[in-house]
């Protein structure tokens, strides 16, 4: 099974590819698709579901996530990252993918093993899980970790059967 | 020329078809897109994305306007906003189409005269500048009002060249 992690943004939007065969996890593929900020909205939206429909026509992933949005301190910031997510959740579904959706502290969780773990350990534990990944920045880590965290939540989900 | 406005939501997106000739307003058709509140929000997305495609490729829109968005008391509802708008705006800045974003006062002070003008004002007036229109709600009546600030602001660019 071929998981996309998606961590979305207008300005840097992280995405992962990892391959899960039971409790085993590899590597396939991340990275940051970056949006000009001087160009109009519409077209860095554009831009955005170009670059994600090419990820996954080349990809094919089985399915997709992403973190749950809960609160942010500034509207147009939350807006921002509406119309950006909008966008992430389109290309994956307009591709007939299924998208869950992962609290933060599910994410920490299942990389971690906590809750409550700070991002470097997030971070740390993405490349531990996944050896030999060259990793694009923070964003296409946090991406991978989504990745992870639906990974073992279908592994569960396959075990509950 | 032929303008698209937009009122984005996800649970209802308003719509509306201008054509503006110099100073010569005219409806052409407008509605209202309704999205299943218990289908997933990446299937919501797409049933937007679709009727709106179909709109923009049976209308053929020269230009296409949505209101700015300043605040929203509820970070969630701003989120689910964010994720419609970002669709809306995908839509027709995939179909090359240049989208206007404008202030709700600067609309307001389109359709009415006065940037403080209430809501049913806006309506009343947009009833009375497209004789004949059937309008399909309160979303849709939006759309066209910004429609038609979309086309008056063109008339003006016209004029100071």
């Amino acid at each position: 099974m071929i998981i996309l992690g998606l961590d979305p943004g207008l300005g840097t939007t992280g995405w992962g590819l990892i391959t899960s065969v039971g409790n085993r996890l590899s590597h396939v593929a991340n990275g940051q698709v970056k949006t000009d900020s001087a160009a109009p909205l519409g077209e860095r939206l554009v831009a955005l579901d170009a670059a994600l429909t090419d990820i996954i026509l080349e990809h094919r992933p089985d399915g997709a996530a992403v973190e749950e949005v809960f609160v942010n301190v500034n509207p147009q910031s939350t807006l921002k990252l509406g119309q950006a997510r909008g966008v992430c959740l389109l290309a994956a579904a307009r591709s007939g993918i299924s998208v869950g959706e992962y609290s933060p502290s599910l994410v920490k969780k299942a990389v971690v093993g906590v809750g409550k773990a700070e991002k470097r350990q997030v971070h740390a534990m993405v490349a531990r899980l996944l050896p030999g990944a060259k990793i694009a920045g923070a964003d296409a880590a946090d991406a991978l970790a989504v990745a992870i965290t639906h990974a073992h939540h279908m592994a569960s989900a396959h075990r509950l059967r």
